[in-house]
């Protein structure tokens, strides 16, 4: 009855509801003498705040970042960081009927069900995807952490709906394009039919969903800690967080349920004097530790739950059937927004494990 | 640095290495009262012992459980039950090589590294897929407590290399057939084509991966602590610690990314005065929360690392490129073996979550 | 390097500093459907706030406490619950000479060592006293599902320097008394004298400290998980994060040691049909666990470390012998306000093993 | 409902029943490249063996130390370590009355009530002292992982009854008498006079309690995560999960409580070069952190709760009162064999802080 904690090290603890006050996050582990601005943190949830593009939810957040502790003369003292954003543009009275009329996909019944009433509805409250807001928060933090120690963390679209990625993308074309076009894809002709497939389904009133590929770049092999807190089993924890969520992959994925070991299997060779792999099927995790090669993931969404299209469903008090026609501001498709979202995922575990495995000091710099 | 431990109410500690003494489990926060025999974890061991079909490794293990602490005159009395299984049939000369030279897609590698040339070496040590025994024995305990509350776990294989179930399967049938045939499969004519595809490539030397999926019926609505111990990323985290295991999806998965909400979401309807779902495309989870309908996931297996072809790696010590060529005795397909180790996973993480949330009490009879 | 939350199914995590923005708290697993008002939390932060005697502080903060989260339409709703109190009346300059020379008794030195000059020092930063504030926003929602048991939390001052309590006091004194006098004593002539004590160092520029005896009532027998979370450690290891405490002893304590066997036990009897025990030496608590009687101990607190007193320390960074003496507001004794803080700490363990034995049910009503 | 583990870096998982097969101990997150054998465990547990002197529970047990899992060719691999003991003196006859007449003083009632009766009564089963075998055996890892940062841990009897010490003892002294004489005491003549003290007792059929010092030399200045995991609340935690433990004070402790700050404050000078204070009544800890000073603590025990003589207690099936006259095997003084289990336990929380806070590397030397 509680489980609004993660990471071991570094530990994020995060509260709010959507259409409450605020979404507010507070990093504790955080080591000391790291430099941290309002910016930093600022400069990535924008990266995932609404009202931006016409294929996102015309709901307008300015999601303004405040530091409210942990943080002293510029650089973090050791102590927990709290960071919140204030929710402004909040339009309750649209959701006044799903109090009784739980929206299928989301988690309205359920939540109705666990907390015998008591949640807050509005909006889906705590079960919203406006929660994100706290991991990206906490994200920008673990970014930079990761940066003293030269790992970088990339996403990208690579499916909307049936729009697809095959080729194999250059990390440079990634870091350029990702965040230049609407939906988050780093091939500008496919991001193009992208944001003609969200279009598509937004004119019928319906949604769609889509895959986001994750990338840490820098990893030294050691990470991750067997058998239970393995890398993987970690960040595939962090990613089914995600509102929306329901599938994760790494390296060849399901793909290698299909190969056999002589195709699937990584060879190793010498390159520049270091030990690295030929191919990289296992995404960079073996064992549940990192292999030193780039670590590549996938995560599968699904569709936006809430449509204008009129559904069924049952009034709770009544416990009789009815139907539901949604109003109210959504993003026809999750996936663009949630590309900075993995990225924080991705990152949040690889800090908190490189912490663990004293990759990363407690002091970050010398103060004189 | 540890990570041997995993639950917050029911927790599972793991010890032991594939070609050392034993494999071990403690299991701490079982509720007292459960009748518990060397029987009732001897027949899930069964399920999963090497050395019984063409397909399994000739590596013979009685795999015989003692149950050292926690039960009293036949029940459990609320303390730590700890079990263990003896390794005896060890062939650890077979391993030598491995010791310079690691395997490609095992851990050898990145175990080297982590421990700095300290770690158990022969068979892969504590990254062994034998550490799965310990899995199973405290899943034998996690499958008694769920009966209890009248949930039951499944698992069956629906994919092996190319040949995979394409029909949905009635519980009856998985719970007649999957112990039936050497592969686990519920549907017998299947079973034979899968049976059929590993045996073409242990001929070749090689391996090949597969796919299980996962059923647990009966769970209620409302299990799953949000955001972080969700029900869907407990189960995830817990499948990602079986090694071999590349992909986790829920529900309709990966292919829920190409579908609309409208086709995706699951409307609500009731019968027999019951809140259900038109459809399960959510897996029985709606942001991590159970919804009463069955839990539903698929676990990707990649092909197993060992093969009998000759592989490139390298020398660790002499840091030069090599060969190697494996010897020793191996699943030319994980995959069967799995299907009693997931089901295990599966009932750790649902009796673990219904403690939490109260549906199971701490004592589970009265003592006359 | 993190360590600012505490419990394991009501989880409290901490932050904020002295002289920054605020103290903060998030209450993670509170059950759903509690009555929970602002009013409720101010009720308990008004018997600590400081400035309101003559034998505390100068320094005025109203600690008005904010809920930014986790409460809907005046319950609660099993969502994490923030709270926050500003702090509004900081005199930083007082502390800049600390900076460079550590009080003597303060964490002045050990957090410079430990976060390598980069900690908040202000008014001893994250080291205040002033975090309790959280102890108390969190215990105050303790308290309320205690009381949903019928289970009562009670502090008083035994001690103050030389003066000590040396009979026993009825509940119904400490219940009538403790917040009636300055010093928290159930006893008015000795609360008169403990004033005394305290006004004389005063007038000397010294400190005192004292002894704060807690209880709890109604305790049910089955409290507690051994061997490491039993009850006696878990109150224990949160008594000890208060500042100043240095020693925690239950029952009959420390004097036990000079007692015999016959002399310290307590023998049962049947009283209306209930066992209980004939004394209770063991205040309340036998193999970690409660055994129904009262739980009793007492909690030791040194003199504040603030004196006006020249005192010898060193200066950091020029690493050589000097004095400090202290301007600033602080608190001549410590334990008056520690009272509450004592009552917080013991609720809040208590309401989180009432949680973990499913004393406390998850919905805490129904909601119509 | 668990509880069996505890330390979050190096974490101690316990299992096992003083009349059950054995009493055992995971240790996990030990770090590789530790040399470990099984006469570094038995001479540890040599220290708290039974049956040895006069002043001890005739119960002969060998205590002999077998190492399952996680060391490797004489060194630790990283993976968790399992060390268990064997029970071979039992006579379980003795304690068919408890099974329905609790004694006075111990957990039989509680655990009763605890586990609805089906918890392992013989001898106390899990809530014997003999539990703390598993403290002692991890402990014997943790100083010798301590001694690789130069960290030695003491512990001495200082008062047993009424004997007590007033004097300051060198800790070479310590060093040298501790293990020398049958009660622990390291004042050769108040060993005597303490050995008579309880010689006395037993003639009598009865018990005595004592008190037992502990310290630390060579901690340097910043162990300790704040606020909640503090080095003294961890501590303390640990100490009361010694059976028989009713208090813990640190430094000067609660005579602290009647001291002005002047007389208590610890004044800074530098010494060698180093930072150090004049004197230690903090105990070698502020705010929860390591000053540098030595860490100083007394652990306060009660009387045994097995006496020879008749006491009242109840008929837990006939709800009656009764009497109970205990035979059996018992420590008239339980302190002289608790002085091992003392030091045990500040070994183990102080190596867990100390790889914590990157003191203890993850790889101990390299391996050629």
């Amino acid at each position: 009855m509680n489980g609004n904690s993660i990471g071991k090290a570094l530990v994020l603890t995060c509260f709010g509801e959507t259409h409450g006050q605020l979404i507010g996050a507070v990093i504790d582990g955080c080591p000391a003498g790291l430099p941290l601005s309002r910016e930093d943190i600022q400069t990535e949830l924008n990266k995932r705040r609404p009202g931006q593009t016409a294929v996102s939810t015309p709901r307008k957040e300015e999601d303004q970042v405040e530091i409210l502790s942990g943080v002293f003369n510029g650089f973090t003292t050791g102590a927990p960081i709290c960071l919140i954003v204030r929710n402004l543009d909040i339009k309750s009275e649209n959701y006044e009927q799903i109090k009784e009329k739980p929206r299928p996909g989301h988690a309205d019944y359920v939540t109705h069900v666990k907390y015998g009433g008591f949640s807050d509805y509005r909006g889906g409250g705590r079960f919203s995807g406006r929660v994100t807001v706290s991991y990206v928060m906490a994200g920008a933090i673990a970014k930079k952490l990761l940066k003293q120690i030269n790992i970088e963390v990339l996403a990208h679209t690579i499916q909307i709906g049936n729009v697809r990625i095959t080729k194999t993308i250059s990390y440079e074309k990634i870091r350029e394009n990702v965040y230049n076009n609407p939906v988050g894809c780093a091939v500008p002709e496919l991001a193009a039919l992208m944001e003609k497939e969200i279009l598509k389904v937004m004119e019928e009133g319906d949604s769609v969903g889509g895959v986001v590929e994750a990338i840490a770049l820098g990893v030294p092999a050691g990470l991750g800690e067997p058998i239970f807190d393995s890398v993987d089993s970690d960040i595939a924890k962090m990613m089914f967080n995600i509102p929306a969520v329901k599938g994760v992959e790494f390296g060849a994925g399901f793909r290698a349920s299909s190969l056999k070991g002589s195709e699937n299997n990584d060879e190793y060779i010498i390159e520049n004097g270091k030990i690295v792999s030929l191919t990289n099927n296992a995404g960079g995790i073996l064992g549940g530790i990192t292999t030193g090669m780039p670590i590549v993931l996938r995560v599968g969404f699904k569709p936006t739950s809430s449509i204008a299209k009129k559904q069924r469903t049952v009034n709770l008090s009544k416990m009789e059937e009815t139907e539901i026609q949604l109003v109210g501001r959504h993003d026809p498709c999750i996936v663009p927004r949630a590309v900075p979202v993995v990225e924080s995922c991705l990152a949040l575990v690889l800090a908190d494990h490189a912490i663990r495995a004293g990759m990363l000091p407690r002091i970050l710099r010398s103060r004189k």
